[in-house]
């Protein structure tokens, strides 16, 4: 097989392999890829693409894919789902499926997940256990899905009891993150998908985190800035999820900041008018590096450090940012114990020594987070 | 670890293993397995099991296998489901699903399905999605179940567009199939899974055809034959999986009897009054051994030992026996064509070469089939 960053169609990209044996896969990152989608996808061999977006992506790009497809002789068809958290819901489910098995895909075909990460995890769903599995291909159009979501294969979607709590394993055979479709993402959204690009940064790598701080504005604005921001926020992910795809160690680290920021999410019930994931993650990480300063593990400068870069974002760093509120620190405490990192009564949190020194850190007593959270809480010091 | 054999509790079982590397696991077949499966399921090292039933069942054994499993220490809860094939869907799968992440069932925990066919299926789509997998028990309660469903890991729900589209592959972690539970099963579903069971020593087996010939009164009565004959299936059905884990090729003998056998299920709308899964297997059995000779490729006396078998057992084996009738030849086309084992427009068929000899025969012209169908349906034949 040619290497895919030896083929020429296209303006030029980046190649993130994702060695994960027979499932291995490329993602590839640049601007112009859903142009020229169609040969990229034909090369997997489908005969047919179901293409699953929303009707905020739709409009924009879905005609767009639909045709590079269709002009490499795929038989394509398109489902629109409404936008949103709650389309990741078991009747959306049954929606995808009945389309998927309507356009008559079978095994050797795909499904194409078009939008953020919403799509990409009910699309990877659907995909995962229709015929008992087809293969799928990753088009991520949000920061957070073309950083995050779409890398490492966990789809799902989500129950009354909680978000993610039912879903699959299923890893995509290709990822196309085309920078380009960025260009309309909301600024909100924007900033959100860059929490998690900063947080690769402060989970292992110093060196990316100084290079956000002195490059933000160019991944912001579209520049090649863009790109290299998201292949190394890829290749992050990809490294971690090789060591762990399925989530019983290592991987646990991609959490960091996420303890608080799923707490302060289920405290605005997921309303996104409220709090986005990404806003949530950075509270949750500015709490973090705070956490492991109050308790001695880190540098408090570098939780300043932390704090600075992410309000330059334009992110929120403080509970008190949460609009209307997030109760009090009972709310937070019982918020944090439904969170599934909750093991035999102790809270599991993902500390750090240090920007780039991250670690899993079992057994934090509630007590320890109490107090902390007092303090944030406590308007002399916010 | 003890080889399960090895143990003492209850009274004698045999232990059919599913050597599928690091998802290897037992199948134990025998009377009473029920009442000792606390100390076996507990020995799994789970900390709380959610048993999955249906309303026939439930009443029967459920209050059996909790009490077993509560006196082990693991918390125990009971779900149940109406019986039939209708609960095979996806306001099932959010039932399932919702039970057992209200009854915490964690990664090391285990849902139980307890029931035939329908309930194992379910339950096991259940525990493979929710929190992306935990592992199962199969406690299967009807003879179909415990000598084909309960084993080989293919779950799911039916779809709109047909019987098992939607599903996963999530083989269980132990299956105990208790034979006594079998002297509460209708006489009806009884032969509806010797169907299968005869179908294993027609695939390749010629020595278990004649051993069902010869003791298929002990299986009915329950004696030693039923274990045996459990699980010698068993045995069968496991040697294919491993061969295939994913139906890629060879687990197609499997369906020896099924692409008739299906397209009768569908001309009859799944009306169980009217044929149930076995009852079209068996007459699809019989059918695929009298095309088999039709085509020159079997002699003519197999087939009617095959019929001669089936018929001995009550099984029909003439489309002629389908209550309500089975629709014109084209209408059998029709729905076969449906099968997922169509591919370009020639039909896959399982046929023999003789009792014992069956293989893939891909490609049959629809012709061929249309002039067997003919003589079949011609009442001066039937
Ligand atoms: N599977 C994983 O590993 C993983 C990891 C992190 C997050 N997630 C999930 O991802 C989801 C959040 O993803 P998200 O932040 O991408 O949200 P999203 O999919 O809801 O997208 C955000 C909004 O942007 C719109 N949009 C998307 N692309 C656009 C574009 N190019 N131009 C204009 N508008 C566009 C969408 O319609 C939506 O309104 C959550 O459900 C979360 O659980 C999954
Ligand atoms: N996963 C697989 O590999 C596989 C293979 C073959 C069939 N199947 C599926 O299995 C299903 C059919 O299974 P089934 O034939 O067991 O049907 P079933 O589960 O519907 O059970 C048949 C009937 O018997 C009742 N019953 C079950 N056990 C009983 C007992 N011990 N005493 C009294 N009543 C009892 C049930 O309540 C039901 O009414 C179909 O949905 C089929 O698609 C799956």
């Amino acid at each position: 097989m040619t290497p895919l960053a030896a083929l020429t169609e296209g303006a030029s990209f980046i190649t993130v392999p994702v060695p994960l044996g027979d499932r291995a896969y490329d993602i590839l990152v640049g601007r112009g890829l859903i142009e020229t989608a169609g040969t990229r996808i034909a090369r997997l061999g489908a005969r047919a693409a179901a293409i699953v977006t929303d009707e905020h992506v739709g409009p924009l790009y879905a005609g767009l894919l639909a045709g590079a497809l269709e002009a490499q002789g795929l038989r394509t068809s398109v489902v629109t789902l409404p936008p949103g958290e709650a389309t990741k819901s078991y009747a959306s489910l049954e929606r995808v499926c009945d389309a998927v098995l309507a356009a008559k895909i079978e095994r050797g075909d795909l499904v194409v997940a078009l939008g953020g990460g919403v799509i990409g995890d009910l699309a990877g769903f659907a995909a995962a256990v229709a015929r008992r599995g087809v293969r799928f291909v990753q088009v991520p159009t949000t920061l957070l899905s073309q950083v995050d979501s779409s890398v490492g294969g966990k789809t799902g979607i989500n129950s009354r009891h909680g978000k993610n709590l039912v879903g699959a394993f299923h890893q995509p055979s290709l990822v196309l993150a085309d920078t380009a479709l960025l260009d309309t993402l909301p600024v909100r959204e924007m900033r959100a998908g860059y929490a998690e690009v900063a947080k690769y940064g402060l989970i292992d790598d110093e060196r990316f985190f100084s290079w956000c701080e002195a490059n933000w504005q160019g991944v912001f604005a579209g520049g090649p800035e863009r790109d290299e921001a998201v292949a190394q926020s890829c290749r992050a992910k990809a490294a971690v999820v090789v060591r762990d795809e399925h989530e019983n160690g290592d991987r646990a680290l991609l959490n960091l900041g996420h303890t608080f920021g799923h707490a302060l999410e289920r405290i605005t019930a997921y309303d996104s008018a409220r709090l986005v994931h990404g806003e949530g993650v950075a509270i949750g990480l500015a709490l973090a590096f705070r956490f492991s300063a109050a308790l001695g593990l880190c540098p408090p400068s570098d939780a300043e450090r932390v704090e600075a870069h992410l309000s330059a974002a334009g992110l929120p760093t403080r509970l008190a940012h949460v609009p209307g509120g997030c109760g009090t620190v009972d709310d937070l405490l019982d918020a944090m114990a439904q969170d599934k990192k909750v093991k035999g009564g102790a809270l599991t949190f993902i500390l750090a020594r240090g920007i780039g020194q991250s670690f899993i850190a079992p057994g934090i007593e509630a007590d320890k987070v109490r107090s902390f959270l007092d303090s944030e809480l406590d308007p002399s010091r916010s």
